[in-house]
């Protein structure tokens, strides 16, 4: 007994952990990397595959844990952010249910993108009030974004991600060689992750995208260059997220370009991807900061001269001053009621406010038009 | 960069923390226990209700908040086991969804039984990732089990709790009144729970309940003894829960009467209480506990006077032994592959085995069938 009413505090600490981990040649029979965690006698493995890796990796997935021995099932999931629903989550868990397995010593596998990671990550999070898993990313986007932090989640009634968890994976495995198989969008998609991080808060990564971005794009990253970028985008990441993984604190540089993407990948999710949604939230932003004189001209020049130099093509035709505020809006509910948007300052910084109001974000489209002289429909 | 592949270890020490609070009149709009977590100027508060507390309390709730000034958004949830599914999750995450609250101190408030505060605390623990929520247990089998705790979940393609997740509440809010409206059935339901507790961990407890649980049943708990045996259980189960809050160790002493009784309560939901089918686990369990020497003649003997004092019926018909090892075996994959089966040790005291065996369970069917002269359909 506490105090007149108090009857107990309950307090218990926690420590979550998990390993992100580089790794090659992941279905080689030899690698043990997939099967590090977990039991491995008798084992059992519930895995989850994005249609393109399967297409691609079906036989050698197969052949992966019939050679060392593991009884797997193995599930494909379709790729696309149209599949990131309440009935993907609830089939994947039914699949799951009927191939039961330990609850703490047979890892759920993910091998997929965001939008793979994502799901699984909360089937694994809440069958059985969770139960372990390992993430390996075969997209940019996964490798250097959504594979290596804990968020899950799934799309609910009109909104993005409105249903998840945070669930840390034990642990994720990342082979940069999954990237030679993408295509070229989905490249950019992910470089637009990585823009928005080397100009919120890491000046050098920026230059180094300056260096040897467009070179790393066409080398889909497999070169050293590209592959220092990955390692230098992950770790500065890591450094974002270790410190509020929980996210108890809402001022997170993280959210640098997801303030107004978010009403614009809720509408046009059809065809508009994450990356291509966050950098015209960065565009718009710059444009902000420099109207505060957060960011100087010259400053505002390197940022649009890298983009057209990455090649990649911005879609201004859809970038609505109504819906960009609606999100805005929004994102202060998520936010608790302040707007915390993180804007550039500088190269490499950042500055929070709290004060962006309808007519600033009007004005931004419409300098971000005439800024822009390449427009076109859909990408 | 650690060691040859390792790239990161990502570590974050995590505290949860919550209150379990006695408070009395919480109706009372003086009475500021209710919002006394989150921002109370310009405040919102979603409110789910159970339908038996709406019909008594619907217009002292609805008083509660317009004196307080806080717009409260009230939502009625039907009661009973039948409506512990995904469909009421989902349908409570939409109702959620129209009435945007802050992410951090708008509090959803739950105010029910054991299936309610379990559903309405997943749906806290996943909306946005998750947004703080307080529970108000009405019933006895909440106010000493379901509520305290942090479990939350749903059932799943035929099998209770498959999806759900540690959320902790903020507060537990503790009002003994409530049980005054409760039909007997439901008393002895929570009820079965204390007498899980008493025999696995507490002798006193389990005196107590010898020498007033029969007077307290009758009055409903509102007697000072009835009292000291809810407060007394309340602190025995938080004892237990707290320093195992995240069940990393799957040995638990609560699992006592929750290895049979889970096949139970999947074939018989339409009509059978939880607390029911952990009671016809304890009996079995105690049989079991016998031939093996663990528990005395005598101490058996007080266990089913105990039962047949507090007026508690077990319907011993539905005891297939073949249900019952079905029901060891799933959860065996719960606990990770072994049995880790509770049971009594003498009075007041746990044993865990991993070798219960089929005949085991048959012999302990028919012991009891012939201990129990009474036997009745459906109760």
């Amino acid at each position: 007994m506490t105090g007149r009413n108090g009857l107990r505090r309950v307090t218990y600490q926690h420590t979550i952990e998990y390993e992100v981990v580089n790794s090659h040649n992941l279905f080689d029979p030899r690698n043990q990397d997939l099967l590090s965690v977990g039991k491995i006698d008798h084992a059992r493995r519930f895995v989850v595959v994005d249609a393109n890796v399967e297409n691609i990796f079906s036989v050698k997935i197969q052949n992966y844990f019939f050679q060392n021995q593991v009884e797997a099932k193995i599930i494909t999931f379709p790729s696309g952010e149209e599949y990131k629903t309440v009935e993907s989550y609830l089939s994947i868990a039914q699949e799951l249910d009927s191939f039961p397995i330990h609850r703490k010593d047979e890892p759920i596998i993910a091998i997929g993108g965001g939008v793979l990671t994502d799901v699984v990550g909360f089937v694994a999070g809440s069958y059985r009030r969770g139960i372990p898993h390992i993430s390996v990313p075969t997209t940019l986007m996964g490798y250097i974004d959504a594979s290596i932090g804990i968020k899950t989640g799934i799309n609910f009634n009109g909104s993005k991600n409105r249903l998840g968890m945070f669930a840390p994976p034990q642990k994720v495995l990342l082979d940069k060689s999954f990237l030679k198989s993408l295509p070229n969008r989905h490249i950019l998609n992910g470089v637009c992750e990585i823009i928005k991080l080397a100009l919120i808060k890491d000046a050098e990564l920026f230059c180094m995208l300056e260096a040897h971005g467009a070179q790393s794009v066409v080398s889909q990253f497999q070169n050293d260059e590209g592959g220092a970028i990955l390692d230098r985008a992950i770790s500065g990441m890591l450094d974002e997220l270790q410190p509020n993984l929980l996210e108890d604190d809402l001022a997170r540089k993280m959210d640098f370009g997801h303030t107004f993407s978010y009403g614009l990948e809720t509408r046009h999710k059809a065809y508009l991807f994450h990356g291509e949604a966050v950098l015209l939230d960065i565009a718009i932003s710059a444009q902000i900061a420099m109207k505060r004189n957060l960011l100087s001209d010259a400053e505002a020049d390197r940022i649009f001269n890298l983009i057209a130099t990455l090649g990649i093509m911005m879609d201004t035709t859809i970038l609505d001053p109504v819906l960009l505020w609606h999100s805005l809006q929004e994102r202060t509910y998520h936010r608790n009621g302040e707007q915390r948007v993180p804007l550039p300052l500088g190269i490499g910084r950042c500055s929070f406010v709290n004060d962006v109001n309808a007519d600033e974000i009007e004005s931004a489209v419409k300098s971000l038009e005439d800024r822009i002289v390449i427009k076109h429909g859909i990408i």
